[in-house]
């Protein structure tokens, strides 16, 4: 079959031999994968990538054998391993947490050399995680519960009581699926910030009600003034307190992962605030604590998502309350990858790109 | 009067005018002050600790007039001045949070040109703010409420549901406030890690289940054996959970407060830790995010504490549920105070030092 594969730093298409699946595991068609920012991380940063994996005891990928990158997938089942239910008929549409469940433990899929991920005609997944597409869902559409699901876990994990002001630093696919999963918990004004014109209409169109250009406007000054408290909310602060700002509590979501940008959230950051930490910053990264210290501020680093969020994050799209295809901006097949993943770096061009490896 | 000043980055004993109390105010003579590992920091990195009070917006400290350090203090009444309700005698016994109400707002003691901290013989404070000392508590026991607080405050900002396993990384008087602070909330096994044998065999004291020589052991090692889960906690895991490892929820509390020790946590750190930070680090810190976003860590960034928290410290103290009294080592009168700073550096000789100024 044919695939995309990282070879050598690389991006580059070959052939290699279908998987065959193994017990508890289904062979299917691999009907669309998005291209995640990670991806594009782990390309430019694969060895830092094996050396995390190593410092957290988790086996690390092996730059010198082949990885075919991919966890954004919709497939279609074409047939099942031993020791299988079966439930599901072959042709039916299907997604799955990027995880393989083998002999030897839970394994992830698309950043292993054992285990093909979605750029690639045919992958292996597991029955017991197996998801049915609700019908008439689109594979390319069905292909985004996994971004969205990023973003539905990391509102989770902000804890949020009510009448928090959320901010969101970075409107790519990440900040774009947290601002899906503000909109569905109720939480408003919802403010975001992004370079990008394109990225910012669909901020907005995806549920942001305030969006910043910061060559225009401070984010933090547009936040403090959509987030000032009402004066019943004023009346009943301690008195201490009324000495402070009388602004809303902050929720704020790191949605860029680039060094330095923790620094510049600790500095624009409102006492109190709760940071979210979404994007996933490769390097090695400088930060001065006592602004942390002295803004008593929270830091919530998340990843992933509890196989929960990623099945409602099905049905959320599978609804329609999230417009998940607003942010596919391009479709691609296996020989458009290595193009794909210079073209997403222009955020006016491009979104989010779906690989279609039966194209 | 006479007083230990901050002058041109040294502690300098020279006299200064007595202070005259406001409308609201209170003169006091300065019973017993408590060195804190802040004035130690303040004096050596001055110019960073006016950056960030900048950066934050709150006046920071002229460095070419004097300063007088001291914000752990139990004094007595000498008089009043206009515009107060005078409802304690003078000679009365009082702590009070370090924070002067005038006029322009509240303002802190200690770190200010304008408000004369501990280290001299007298101060001011503000009526509202005053704790009467239970009858018969020594001024030195009483000026540890702060540092008390400090602990007291950090517990509560952990958002402790139960269940969890302390680790105190640092047995200064930070980490012995915080390690007293777990013991009243009734959480066990508190473990503590500190190199100084003298301050390990404090931390016990103070109510450390388990104290660690990182010189022997690793401190998350041993944390991870007191930390395994019980066969009913285990049984009751989701199926994906039940592969993790099987260790009840981590709350770390950071109280050393130099560059690299965060990373150090973050290495260390089990999946889903908080960690909270309450050593204060002055420079800049590196640290690596990936860490933190592959383990969803928590880091809760703390500073001082609340009225309630503070008074609740002074009750703790004075009903004998915190031997408080076990961390002082020496008392100096003002004469003493440069030379206690320097003392200061050597863990295995002191831990705190009261300042008496009257000596």
């Amino acid at each position: 079959m044919r695939a995309a594969i990282f070879r050598n730093g690389e991006i580059i298409v070959d052939r290699m031999p279908a998987p065959k699946p193994g017990a508890g595991q289904v062979l299917v068609k691999t009907l669309a994968c998005g291209i995640c920012g990670s991806d594009l991380h782990a390309r430019q940063h694969a060895h830092r990538m094996v050396e995390m994996a190593k410092k957290i005891g988790r086996t690390p990928m092996d730059l010198s054998r082949d990885v075919v990158f991919g966890h954004e997938f919709c497939c279609e089942i074409v047939d099942y391993g031993p020791g299988t239910e079966r439930k599901l008929k072959p042709g039916t549409r299907v997604c799955s947490l990027p995880a393989l469940l083998t002999p030897a433990g839970i394994q992830g899929i698309g950043y292993s050399n054992d285990n093909i991920g979605g750029y690639a005609e045919q992958m292996l997944l597991s029955e017991p995680l197996l998801l049915e597409v609700p019908n008439g869902l689109a594979p390319e559409h069905a292909a985004l519960t996994e971004p969205l699901a990023v973003g539905v876990h990391a509102v989770a994990k902000a804890n949020i009581r009510g009448g928090e002001v959320p901010l969101v630093i970075g409107c790519g696919p990440v900040g774009l699926a947290v601002i899906a999963a503000l909109k569905i918990r109720g939480l408003h004004p919802i403010v975001a910030a992004d370079y990008s014109p394109a990225r910012r209409a669909l901020a907005a169109k995806l549920g942001a009600d305030i969006v910043v250009d910061p060559r225009v406007s401070q984010p933090y000054t547009t936040w403090a003034e959509h987030a000032q408290m009402s004066a019943a909310e004023k009346a009943a602060r301690p008195p201490l307190q009324a000495m402070l700002p009388a602004l809303k509590p902050a929720v704020i979501f790191e949605c860029v992962g680039v060094p330095g940008l923790l620094q510049q959230v600790f500095e624009g950051a409102p006492r109190d605030a709760k940071v979210v930490v979404v994007g996933v910053c490769m390097e090695t990264d400088r930060s001065e604590p006592m602004l942390g210290i002295m803004k008593e501020l929270n830091v919530q680093y998340v990843l992933g998502y509890t196989p929960d969020e990623f099945a409602y994050s099905l049905r959320l799209i599978a609804e329609g309350q999230v417009d998940a295809a607003a942010m596919v901006t391009a479709e691609v097949g296996i020989d458009g990858v290595a193009k794909a993943f210079a073209d997403l770096a222009n955020p006016e061009a491009h979104t989010k790109i779906i690989v279609q490896p039966w194209r």
